[in-house]
């Protein structure tokens, strides 16, 4: 499935870094751990809030405080904006200006909407299963949690996503100066499960962490 | 130096977290590798731009093109946004509730300044040096270059830090729940250069990449 091009999410720079693939979007959005989310206040002044975040189909789930401002704002319609980033390495050009990064990052532009009763609890069961995959046998939230908890939904509606994964392009002129080119991968690694202090009964990491997977950031 | 609490940079949700250690700020935004920048244009709509970025003593530097809309808002004195955050594990309590993410994040509140001449020259060679650490010899910014490129510095002035690198934190009452606890972690490590399928010469990484510090994301 491809969207079709619109103004405000149409990349203008750099645009062969942009992939109008739908799959795309969801694939930066599934290997995200953040998503970067504005809202700006009465008086015009942005706030960027990163959030753990769920993609549930066709939209955005993230949740947070009832009591959070940025929230409420979020929760009132303000337009906003969501991106998620993951970087994968710094491309080592000959020239400084065409040194750069390897990435992948979607940004989603639109209207949260609060969810409310079964809707709400759904989407904290999909939060929770997305945030610790395989991971079963968390207490659910109890009423007074769900109460507050505020969870927003943001239709993938409107959105672009530009993935960087090449080598070092110089211009031809620059190719024989005498330095490497190259890629430094950046690797998102998880490591050995960690204890925790308080843990009892010599219960040990379920084993579907170790196949969680890499590339996530 | 520990600065002074402000009433828009004061952490309100999960304020233990706060870190109130200018120290702190600087080894955040020294480590994380892209600042998501925010703007609203003239309807209100925010844009969420992730920057490669450096932090010059008490600013932050980002660079970008002189044709992009979002780098002419910033340029005009839009209020903003920078947040840098950079996930370090996944923290797994016996509730859902009290799960979440170990992260450090800093937010940066202000506006951005464009700069200009050896202003503008000397603030490209310190993103370059800090993106490309140790890797000399690139060529540097041509005059048309430096055109193209716009270069804007946000006083680190009004900001604040949150850190989570903690342990589960769950109510006493679900301490006996019959399930594991503890800490997945994240790791962020460079892997082994990459050279470009055009490099000439034979020309080796410098040696200072496997020195690189870790944890950067």
């Amino acid at each position: 499935m491809t969207r079709p091009p619109r103004t405000r999410t149409t990349v203008r720079r750099l645009p062969d870094k942009q992939v109008l693939d739908r799959s795309a979007l969801d694939a930066v959005l599934d290997a995200a751990l953040v998503v970067h989310v504005a809202v700006a206040d009465e008086t015009g002044q942005p706030f960027v809030l990163p959030l753990g975040f769920a993609r549930d189909r066709d939209r955005l789930i993230v949740h947070g405080s009832t009591a959070s401002r940025t929230f409420r704002l979020l929760a009132a319609g303000a337009p906003s904006c969501a991106t998620a980033t993951i970087v994968d390495g710094v491309v080592v050009a000959r020239s400084q200006f065409e040194s750069s990064y390897r990435y992948r990052s979607a940004m989603v532009l639109g209207t949260f909407e609060a969810l409310h009763g079964n809707a709400k609890r759904e989407a904290l069961a999909l939060l929770g299963a997305r945030l610790l995959p395989g991971i079963d046998g968390r207490r659910p939230p109890s009423d007074q949690e769900v109460a507050a908890t505020a969870v927003l939904a943001l239709p993938l509606d409107e959105w672009s996503v530009k993935i960087a994964a090449g080598d070092p392009e110089d211009n031809p002129a620059d190719l024989d100066r005498p330095v490497w080119a190259g890629v430094i991968p950046l690797q998102h690694v998880w490591g050995e499960p960690i204890d925790a202090p308080d843990l009892l009964g010599g219960h040990t990491a379920p084993a579907a962490v170790l196949g969680w997977p890499q590339g996530r950031a």
